[in-house]
């Protein structure tokens, strides 16, 4: 039965004659909210209430006791979300209850993602290996976007590894944002080319409604390959969404998290609010007040957050801890010694203001990490940088086109047909495109083309996450799809379904022309 | 300056001489999050700095203080998510400090959206005025979808107004969740039908990434008008975009609020978390624990969400408070004295326990507020039901057909013409529909359909939204958009723009066909 349940410790502030009755008033509460005589049947109430494992006072702490209760796993229906509701949702309202410590079984991590890259992949995206990650944060708000950028770059050159957004640096609306997050990412890249390193930028996403949504798209198809997200801000869910729907390294950061660490009575034991949550969410790392700093969690919750991170967790994959604050250079062989290899060490202003040129102090942080860690550089793991981009670039804001005629021979008005993949490593022949609605600053959630391939052309024979809507325009083509060939004529209509390898192919000796439709947002197309 | 600016107000403890450097650590951390020294300039501090206006003893707490600290209202950059880090993220990590009091100025009220609804929509939509609304809500998990249906039916025939999930009825998975929507939701529709009522439905969105996106598309193409969300379980900025993308009255469950009320010193004041931010995030109504429950937050903090709910606030539409939990019938005209006809009653294990006849011990609860508070019974306000509905319904299961041959003369193996649109008040004449892709299972963002138009036919005029994309198939037609005419043959390629009046005719003797794309969520088309 154990190893079906989410097991749950909450710590409590009770006389000895309420401590059971409160026991059983959490188990209901966070289950089946009603009174016990509505659920009278045995076996109804092993399968949809929790159960009160053990009540047991708390050595040390007169009038505080542990209460251990097993929740069900299937209650928790495969959801974050859930989970936490279910864990502390309803008590969080009764004063006196803390949350002390979970465990999860494998049907509950099971259905659970996760950090996209987790260690391994951060580690393979930066190709940085064997010692801490350094990175820094751009601030403070109110600098321009070239400033912002001149610090990114010298950050880069230095030998910095991720140079983030300050969680406050949120910008006056989506131009502003696009601006500088391009002007940003422009300097990081530039930097990169010439120093052959790999410095991540993560800009800041803190936006609700489509506003995130639009930034989301934007920074995805900008190139950017990290981003920084404040669960508590915007929420657990947006977290997954992002994770789901894009490739990033999230970066969490704690804004708003205290809210659950305010007394050792009430909330949630630090490792749990900012380590297990946060990484279930998905955060391939998680910024936290380094003891010494401006907050101080106090050593034994970094040390909760840093374990939880990183602990065995079904196929979740571990995250890295990113401790902040009251890091200066001569704390960097402690903290190598207290974090290990597997951390970021965030340092903001400690590295900003340690001399004026910022590249030399990044250098300078640099070296000591790696003087006291070991380095070895490698190329990143292939299957890691196969997610990184998109096939789409932004379009800009000009005013959609609202007719395109047709002026005979499959040539529009207004939409030059272009090269069909002018970048792309994958094998083709003969093929020409016309991009005519969605590309254009059309609002509309796909794109239409129109492609032609010349009497023995072919598209590359690829695949992909999105999937393809094809109408036959004119002539004769081969449609293969998992290597089942049909012919595509006139006004036949295919459809090529998600990760279907497959090709279009002209075997005839007329022109073969087709019109397809895809999602707007959509993935890179990879090898067979 | 003030008026440009977000005033707060934070409650701290602190020694008489530590006091204004906790102060001025606020305005700074809060903002720029940087030394003193890396702002030497004083327009850059005044503009992007927080400044401190206040620093009080609180009377009556011996080492507690008032300290009054105003924002440059730019720095919310006109995101909720920015709002409530600036005010409460950092220094929620610190002890001691709590957020008392927040004004917001125009200039943050006016760039979020709040609620959609409101209550006046709510009013509109179960056409109850000058009265509470009576609520209850389905539980507990573990009964069957038809049981829950049934609970549902006979609280509609009762003559309840809402009936929700319970925020802890989450389903094993999304057909699980599927098929219990349905089932409640054709339950209440057909209660509906015959009381000629409008009780509305709120089924519980608990779910992250994908999954609640998939729900939401579901229970929108479904016909669901209300639905529960627990803002601190999913997420603000999930609030937001669920307000922004679909017509949902939004139902707010307090699950989790509790970490920001534990203590009198930290966190925030009740009417702010579960207000203030609440509405801004978009509720429609907010439940939380009325005094006498199982929990108790106490009457001052009750009455001061109520009143953070309803007060001005910009253009902000006011929402309601939903007392839920020890509401018994015997305190109906209490309650209706403290909240008023603007409220919702939400009254859960009490009417579900009145009587074993659900249906009889609604229409008591109902009669008692209808006594307490007088009733006028309306039809709903047109601009109000304008936004409840989709065009599209769901489509199940089923696994796409990867090719539609063209059959020759504008038909396709498998798919059917179909009615232009059978259950449509907009006049057309002489349409016939091919859905291609898109609504057999297709994973598209998309819908292609094929329309034809007879000679003398026409679509409806008809604005909508979503915006369309149209490919002519064969002979000649009219596109009227906002009043232009233009000729449309083969190949030709138009775009028709968000809101923009417009129809299809066909003035030639020939029959007209096209296909169109549109997205696949959208809204339902109005008349121009």
């Amino acid at each position: 039965m154990t190893t079906d349940c989410i097991l749950a410790e909450y710590h409590v502030t009770a006389s000895n004659r309420d401590v059971e009755a409160l026991a059983k008033f959490i188990a209901w509460e966070q289950t089946v909210e009603v009174p016990e005589t509505m659920i009278l049947d045995a076996d109804a109430r092993e399968r949809w209430v929790g159960r009160v494992d053990a009540v047991e006072a708390l050595a040390g702490a007169p009038g505080r006791w542990r209460i251990r209760i097993a929740y069900p796993s299937h209650l928790a229906s495969g959801q974050l979300a859930q989970v936490l509701n279910l864990l502390y949702g309803n008590i969080s309202l009764c004063r006196g209850i803390r949350l002390a410590d979970v465990v999860l079984p494998p049907a509950v991590t099971g259905a659970l993602r996760g950090p996209r890259w987790g260690v391994a992949g951060l580690r393979a995206l930066t190709g940085v290996h064997d010692r801490p990650l350094l990175a820094t944060a751009l601030k403070p708000r109110g600098r321009s976007a070239a400033e912002f950028a001149a610090m990114a770059a010298a950050f880069a050159r230095g030998g910095g590894d991720i140079v983030k957004d300050d969680h406050n640096l949120v910008d006056a609306d989506f131009e502003a944002f696009r601006e500088r997050v391009l002007c940003i990412l422009q300097a990081v890249e530039q930097a990169n080319e010439r120093s052959g390193r790999l410095t991540l930028y993560a800009p800041n996403l803190l936006a609700g409604g489509g506003e995130l949504r639009r930034r989301l798209d934007f920074v995805a198809a900008a190139g950017v390959r990290a981003v920084l997200l404040c669960p508590n801000a915007v929420g657990f869910s947006v977290v997954e969404q992002v994770v789901a729907d894009y490739p990033f390294v999230i970066l969490a950061h704690p804004s708003l998290a205290g809210m659950a660490l305010a007394t050792e009575e009430h909330g949630m034991e630090a490792g749990l609010a900012l380590g297990l949550f946060y990484r279930l969410a998905g955060a391939d790392s998680v910024i936290f007040p380094n003891p010494g700093g401006r907050f101080d969690l106090g050593q034994e919750a970094c040390g909760s957050v840093t374990r939880r991170l990183r602990e065995p967790l079904g196929d979740i994959r571990p995250s890295l801890p990113a401790p902040a604050g009251g890091m200066s250079l001569e704390r960097i062989a402690d903290m190598a010694e207290v974090y290990g290899a597997d951390s970021i060490f965030l340092i903001g202003s400690a590295l900003l203001t340690y001399s004026a040129d910022l590249e030399w102090s990044t250098a300078v942080f640099r070296e000591e990490i790696v003087r006291c860690c070991g380095e070895r550089l490698l190329p990143p793991a292939s299957d890691a940088v196969a997610f990184g981009a998109c096939e789409w670039k932004p379009t800009g804001g000009t005013k959609p086109s609202a007719f395109a005629r047709h002026l005979g021979d499959f040539r529009w008005e207004g939409r030059p047909a272009t090269d069909y993949k002018p970048d792309e490593r994958l094998p083709f022949r003969g093929v020409s495109r016309v991009e005519l609605v969605g590309r254009g600053g059309e609002a509309t959630a796909f794109d239409l083309r129109y492609f032609e391939v010349e009497p023995g052309g072919y598209t590359s024979l690829e695949k992909h996450r999105h999937t393809h809507t094809v109408i036959g325009v004119r002539g004769k083509g081969i449609l293969v799809a998992d290597g089942e060939r049909r012919e595509i004529g006139p006004h036949d209509i295919a459809y090529i379904d998600s990760l279907q390898v497959h090709q279009l192919r002209n075997e005839s000796t007329e022109p073969f022309g087709f019109y397809c439709i895809v999602d707007h947002f959509r993935d890179r197309p990879t090898e067979p």
